[in-house]
């Protein structure tokens, strides 16, 4: 299973793409889409478009979004929520599921804790795939978002498969 | 010249079409695009659908989106601010230049004052386009903004053509 995590910003989206195997994750590729000027059709456009190519090319199975921290700054909240529609809406579009998971959980999932620090899950993200070159802060948040869905998909398909157990066992 | 309004929302999504000529405007069409479900990404991907096949078949040739209200409420102002990018990315899609205006300005101009209520901005919108059916109120401010960016775009080229006269008489 191909997944890839999004890490959304309108002057910078963060992208990262694993793929998963029952024992293992593989990197396999990782970036940053990036927008400027002051016409905002223009940058979501563009984002738009560079994410396109990249699950064009990639094709992945399935996708993640970080569940974006929601602040105090409006302005900046409005700005972020159109970026971040940019990552639903590409996959989407390519017929791919997109699952959402709060920053908190990415971190309890990757590093074990729910308060890490951010450097510490690019430490993890490079753990856990040595010889990663990665792009960048926003495309290592991506990785970890990938990773994060990853267990939990692991994770939900391993219950599945524990309840069919059970049942067949009664 | 045909001019697109958009009143963004991500339950529902106004829509108004207008024809502009020097000395009047025509009421094209108008409508509301809406999403319900609790995957986000499907949702933003049915709005997107159903502004692009408004832009297919009516073919306006430029559009204008409310500069949106940022409130208080940051989850509302995030999910908008969702919706909104599907508005300024449909047009963007179609090579089409995309306005913004503060909710201000449309009262301004459609209306005369800046702190009007919104059936005032419905009523002067019947007014202008006299035995308009308008879709409910979403619709009737897609209108206006509509309306808001015609008077803008014709007042730049009289402004144009102002300055070129000025010019010429030198």
């Amino acid at each position: 299973m191909r997944c890839i995590g999004f890490d959304p910003g309108l002057r910078k989206t963060g992208w990262g793409i694993i793929d998963v195997s029952a024992s293992k994750i593989t990197h396999v590729a990782n970036g940053v889409c990036e927008s400027d000027g002051s016409d905002l059709s223009k940058r979501l456009l563009s984002l738009y478009k560079q994410l396109e190519e990249v699950v064009k090319k990639y094709k992945p199975d399935t996708a993640a979004v970080e569940h974006t921290f929601v602040n105090k700054d409006a302005a900046g909240t409005l700005k972020l929520g159109q970026a971040r529609a940019m990552s639903l809406l590409v996959p989407a579009k390519a017929g791919i599921s997109v699952a959402e998971y709060a920053p908190n959980t990415v971190k309890k999932i990757v590093v074990g804790v729910g308060h890490a620090a951010k450097e510490q899950v690019e430490h993890m993200v490079k753990l856990q795939m040595p010889g990663t070159i990665i792009n960048g802060s926003d495309a290592s948040d991506a990785l970890g978002i990938a990773i994060c869905h990853a267990h939990h998909v692991r994770f939900e398909g391993n219950l599945e498969k524990a309840i069919k157990k059970a049942v067949s066992l009664k």
